[in-house]
């Protein structure tokens, strides 16, 4: 179902509703035939709630894709990844906590180096580091362009973010000009619309002034922009669920991705305590609550099999004091798989559960990408468990009489 | 595969269908790890089929989604019914058993009272009893008005079907003029499309007359309408399977859905003797047989689990005279769940068993939830059973070459 036409049978009920998002939770065997990550881990609680509850397994995107973590969130709001996408000047900011407002132009930046001839010598300006661009990130701030506020941020080593604040909403569509090779001059930001002219004409008028700023630079005297993109005007999820929605992350992305959909979003420190923490205490204000775990993904993107365990077993202890806060319906997953086996994301399917409310008889005896694949829930999309958590919850009338 | 793409490929074949649908089978266990409804009932047939046919899990609508009747029932019929959406004027029409024509506007009427200000006062005029509505719903029906005829029905208190017939198919997407809330004055039947203007004019002449005619009434003064809906134009069922189709059931809507998609459908007593002596008369004259009981949803409806077990067992008892007759290829399932303990439609998945024809080996051993989940045809869109039934029917060409 359409997250648009879940709006119409989304009903309010006393019945709140967790998600907590271990990120990278699915996993693979380092050996064949082996025990996946969350397989080994001793997870009583997690077990437990698998047999009162249900579980099953996700397609965070569709079979066989391995998402970012942007499309990886927006699933598991409801929201279909294929259909609602993030440009990546978007991500950009929501990954640095850049509040975007409506008529921003957001753009990914890189420092280049350009040869005397105009032609682009390193796309990386030699991978300058963080300190070192965070001064050229000041001077490129303070460049002040008709017709935009401008906001330059540092976000790591070469790359930064371009935020133009034009007054009201407008369309964007522009060519990247970083070429995406050297030995060839920059491109020009051209408007692939009619309707884009009026960006395009702000996004000249600053490259010519930041070329005057960096002049003199060395290795980076120029810059390179790519994915211009503006805030999306999408659905919000508290008007389509009727639930107010609170996030809690110790990562901006995170926070980000929760807010583009209308979420409230609180940084807080890493760690499971701190996230329960936030939990208790945002629990009775709000009926949505969101909250993510980043060390999962972590040590899977360092190959870290083990640490990956011990993180699973840290949050299994400590579902006693989330259970104690009477959290109604539960649902425990994760955004995508991120293996140690293979250090990054993977397009395995995710497992998960769902804990409240009535549910059938669940055959899976531990919380695991085996057992889950024999859950009651069966194979689904990421973007459908929100249906299965409202439903589950009381939050949903009838479709047609 | 959408329902024209099917119609591509039917092709004729000695083997018939039958379609036995026992409303809102679906359960859940009345404690948390028990049975179902359906798990708990004896079923040695139903067993028997799914054994040497094979099971699975369907969604009516999509995971999470509780349909009503109209939806649950086109996804059985193969109808996507988040694609084909019956208004609720027409559902109401379906469930008075009035035949609908082309060119008929229908909605749901209330019988209200309205105060000397002309404000309504009670949406419902106190529920004014069926008896007490037939001859006001006599006195409308008397009206004529300039452009269509008018039909008006009653239907249970103070609900009421109107039907205007005009000479041929036109737009009516009207507002409604229940305000939905007391203490205001009905509105207008403002039309939402220019070429909903015919519809309107005519539909405001009628509430003149019918302010009119119930100008001395007590406390049922004025009337409300809603849902104004016209006779949907979709792919007939027989077009698109190239099968003469036939529908038994006792209750007047389940008919009326089956018509709507241009099945021939008649009214029989209750009971599963009525329903099987219905079967065995028109088996031969019919490739695609569909057979409605009911028993099971308002056993459901009304959180009898204990009566909802017998219903189930007394269709098992029924199926060897149905089998005798030869069904050829045999879908046995619901159209939602309607689980004893939540006493209302549920969200959860149906079971359902496909027997004849050639099938893979099948695990499960019982009818059942639980058992149905692990089944040779996992879990699917109700949309999708029809395809599988014609399949095992040999009714579907290959696609493509």
């Amino acid at each position: 179902m359409e997250l648009r036409d879940l709006a119409e049978l989304a009903q309010p009920s006393e019945t709140k509703i967790l998600l907590l998002v271990m990120d990278g939770l699915g996993g693979l065997p380092m050996e064949p035939g082996g025990k996946t990550e969350l397989e080994t881990a001793s997870t009583p609680n997690l077990d437990r709630m698998l047999r009162e509850g249900g579980g099953g397994l996700h397609d965070p995107v569709a079979p066989g894709i391995a998402p970012g973590s942007g499309p990886g969130h927006l699933g598991l709001f409801g929201y279909d990844p294929l259909r609602y996408r993030i440009g990546r000047g978007v991500l950009e900011a929501l990954g640095v906590d850049f509040d975007l407002q409506p008529g921003d132009v957001a753009a990914r930046g890189n420092f280049a180096t350009m040869d005397e001839d105009g032609r682009v010598s390193d796309r990386r300006a030699g991978r300058i580091s963080t300190e070192a661009a965070r001064p050229l990130c000041e001077k490129l701030d303070g460049i002040q362009v008709e017709g935009a506020r401008v906001f330059v941020r540092p976000v790591k080593e070469h790359r930064f973010l371009l935020v133009l604040r034009f007054p009201e909403r407008l369309e964007a569509d522009l060519e990247d000009t970083d070429p995406g090779r050297e030995g060839v001059p920059p491109g020009d930001p051209e408007p692939r619309t009619e309707a884009s002219k009026r960006a395009a004409g702000v996004v000249k008028a600053w490259l010519d002034a930041a070329g005057d700023a960096l002049a003199g630079e060395s290795p980076a005297n120029a810059v390179l922009l790519r994915g211009f993109a503006t805030l999306p005007h999408w659905p919000r999820f508290p008007d389509v669920t009727r639930m107010r929605a609170y996030a809690a992350a110790a990562y901006p992305m995170y926070r980000g991705v929760a807010r583009l959909v209308g979420m409230g979003a609180a940084a807080i420190e890493e760690g499971m305590d701190a996230l329960v923490d936030a939990y208790v205490a945002n629990r009775d204000a709000h009926d949505f609550l969101f909250l993510h775990v980043k060390g999962t993904d972590k040590a899977g993107e360092d190959g870290d099999f083990d640490r990956k365990v011990a993180v699973i077993e840290e949050v299994d202890a400590a579902l006693p004091r989330v259970l104690a806060a009477d959290p109604g319906v539960v649902v425990v997953t994760g955004d995508h798989s991120t293996p140690a086996r293979l250090a990054r994301h993977g397009s395995q399917p995710v497992p998960f559960l769902v804990w409240g409310g009535p549910g059938r008889a669940e055959s899976a005896r531990h919380f695991g990408e085996t057992e889950c694949a024999g859950g009651v829930y069966g194979r689904i999309r990421a973007r459908h468990l929100l249906a299965l958590a409202l439903a589950r919850a009381g939050r949903l009338a009838k479709y047609g009489a």
